[in-house]
């Protein structure tokens, strides 16, 4: 599916957020994960649970059930799951054989992010979780929060691209956050492992539109954004008196951390996750207003794009331009983890990555 | 189509209700069966009509037109149809040869139901039709009443999955018609030709919770259900005093015959025909308000389900329960149905049982 | 696509009308042409320009950008397409290289139409307009006025088969324009070339039930429709006093000439332009009111034969009466011109007619 290969879809060896923290409670939580439901909530130790969203009996949707315990109870012929899938009620019968169970996903909240493994729970592994070092989380000085969550009716590559390309900050986010440098500066790119960085340091610059801080003069913005593959863009933004100035040159005026999670519900929806780390609350507040519209603006891009590719005719044809570098990394990135997934699961008589649609 | 094999949708050689008789009229109804539109309309004698929905000129909808006689006039071109499919006017030509005609459906009128049959002309088989006695209409100190239609956005065979496994009341409809032991009592089962019955006997239970029968002790319930394939469920309930009960036991409290016939209008939706029989046009009305919601809750699950298989990548795997065994059965029986008419079809030369869609 | 064959969707060597002349201003139109998106805007000099309506980029909608003189910015990352299509500016970066287009279209603009063509640009032939001359456009004492433009929820062909069997005035439109003799009086038919030609003089008949003209006699009534392939139908429509008559007979009562483009905007939406030509202001002033409910109907006769057209499974079958002649010729002639470009675009290793979905 574009822009992957036909037949490829999505990274299934992999953590993705599928709800904000926040969100998951004692009243069950449906959210899909690459084409499958999730029945997402908490369990009395304070731990989340993640099972298949239809029942394996007859697809009813469980969030739509009740919990007992930490066991959830189908409403439509009652069958019960433990968190961990096993089956562990069934009215109509005295014995429930061991090998009836639900699907069930591993699942890790790391600060308000709640992360899924969508694929062979036998190969989760924490350790591809971004560490919070690596991300800025948590760190001294700074305050953090959940900004929004959106269902996008769009494809989640067209969430990968846009953050991967922040050259559009120039132009679809001219009269709020972007300025013409956002374009006309040259990133600097590095790729390590399945983190792809890229950092823009703007010097003498204007501050952007409606950044709405207190300054006068030129400035130096540092805009960086790191891909951790295949589900969250970490990146900071940084704003300092210009160094060009010499009484104040380099004093920092704001500093943020920014976190776009991108996760693949369907083939065509896609869940966005975006989060703020800034040195106050009072700073959160300034850009949880700010972030508003050029987050729309965003969602309208991938909308829109969406809506064209659908009704299009054919496969579109595409231009590279040098500021792709990045996005085309990204797309390689993910077309390579998918192929590899997609051989091994041969090789082990595993499911094709994009099986055939139920009929 | 799930649950049925690739390439199976409905059998075809067979009578569904397309509509009670009063809702068809000298005003024609439009009404689709197996991916097919049809149109329905009461003849002058008042028996019905019902002929190709699509005018096979250009397709126009033929229910939109009128009637002049017992013959349908297309409202775009002006062809003119007689009940039996015949074209009887062509305006723009003086000469109507005998090939034209509209595909014309074999029509019955049991009671309130209006059966049509589905397949080959040629071999509708009256005898396929249910008897009144084996269903108990038209019993002797009973009366009937349509009750409710129902267009529902759900594969049809989740309608009768649903029929098929009445352990479902425990749960689906717990605060109405259903109590625990719908469940936890294990029904009798048998099969003779294409019916395939199901008996229930509980006893010494409580009232189910919206019963509204004034009776303070336990009762006996029976719930029974016989599928005659492929169309028309009929089932009886009956509350009893409780046979423990010394002076009362065995008394009559309550007694209905319930009818749900499930109809294939086209791949994803279905029409749902339910009606009831009582001791009294009071129990009637009783009834009639209080399956209201329970025939909702069913409505519900059936679209919930049928929307999660249509996001659903791949096929879903199912857990089979003791419980399922008639549900199953009745998978089995009108997947062999369709078997053998693909078979015959092929060795006729005929079509496909599941041709391609238009284009 | 049905009628088509399989594979056969709509002829692209061909000039449509994708826009009435006042639509194209600088504020630019998106509108579609055989499933691709097509970006339109008024040049400085007056001139249309047509390009890609997906940015080549990233598919962003083009015609949600913003003019730079003739040149067009795509509000996404900022890339510059002049009116040729050429790219003109890349703001990431200094050279811009001439390989660098979006796909420009051929567009003239004749009267209020908006001609597009839609297939090679090498190929695009002024002489396959319809010259004003055949069409009796600008004709010495007749005014013209563009009437309408809908988006219509059918496949195009519907509309045309709609406008070359003019006999379903006689139904369709038996409370406006039509009476019965449009049925039962045979045309005269001709085809030169692409145009296909159909004449029909009806004698001695009263006058359209609708038709507000002052007259208490019998009239005479010519209705012809020349099929200007693949998509414009220029008719005309005259009213004379009964030849019958010995006073008056011959008088001219009303005459009007009257244009359908029918353009296929994806492979199940089509555009529909119709504009008038009448003997004064007044006239057409009466005529864009009379004209509205007949006009409407046309719509719904089409989206209606779309709707069963989509829902139904298999092909269907359909009758050939005599008055389908012009129909089935104009089918033929598409078919046939599909086919020649089908033929053409394999041996010069084109791409097929038909392409497969995107993804
Ligand atoms: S569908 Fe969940 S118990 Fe049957
Ligand atoms: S479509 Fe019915 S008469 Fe033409
Ligand atoms: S999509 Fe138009 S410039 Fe990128």
């Amino acid at each position: 599916m574009y822009p992957f290969r036909d037949g490829s879809f999505a990274v299934r060896n992999a953590w993705y957020v599928l709800a904000w923290g926040s969100e998951v409670t004692r009243q069950p939580l449906e959210r899909w994960l690459l084409g499958e439901p999730v029945a997402l909530y908490r369990k009395l130790d304070g731990g989340i649970a993640a099972i298949a969203g239809n029942c394996p009996h007859r697809h009813y949707p469980l969030a739509e059930g009740c919990l007992e315990g930490d066991s959830l109870r189908c409403p439509y012929h009652g069958l019960r799951f433990a968190a961990d899938g096993q089956c562990d009620d069934i009215p109509s019968q005295s014995h429930v054989p061991r090998a009836y169970r639900a699907r069930s996903y591993p699942v890790v909240q790391q600060w308000e992010w709640v992360w899924v493994w969508a694929g062979d729970p036998e190969r989760a592994d924490p350790s591809l979780l971004p560490a919070d070092e690596e991300i800025r989380l948590n760190e001294e000085g700074f305050v953090y929060r959940p900004f929004y969550f959106h269902e996008i009716k769009a494809r989640y590559q067209l969430l990968n691209d846009n953050l991967l390309d922040l050259t559009h900050l120039a132009f679809l986010h001219a009269s709020t956050i972007g300025q013409r440098e956002n374009s006309t500066t040259p990133d600097v790119r590095e790729q390590t492992g399945r983190r792809l960085s890229s950092r823009r340091e703007m010097k003498d610059v204007a501050l952007a539109p409606a950044s709405r801080l207190r300054h006068q003069g030129k400035v130096d913005r540092v805009s960086a954004m790191d891909f951790f593959a295949p589900g969250l863009h970490a990146g900071i933004d940084e704003t300092r008196v210009a160094s060009s100035d010499p009484e104040r040159g380099g004093e920092l005026l704001a500093a943020g951390r920014v976190y776009h999670a991108v996760t693949p519900a369907t083939r065509d929806t896609t869940y966005y996750f975006f989060a703020n780390g800034a040195r106050s609350e009072e700073e959160l507040d300034r850009k949880f207003e700010l972030l508003k519209e050029p987050i729309a603006e965003d969602i309208h891009a991938s909308e829109e794009i969406e809506r064209i590719l659908s009704r299009m005719e054919g496969p579109p044809r595409e231009l590279l331009l040098k500021a792709d570098a990045q996005a085309v990394q990204g797309r390689r990135l993910l077309q390579e983890m998918m192929d590899r997934e997609q051989t091994a699961g041969t090789a082990a008589g595993g499911a094709a990555p994009e099986p055939a649609r139920t009929g």
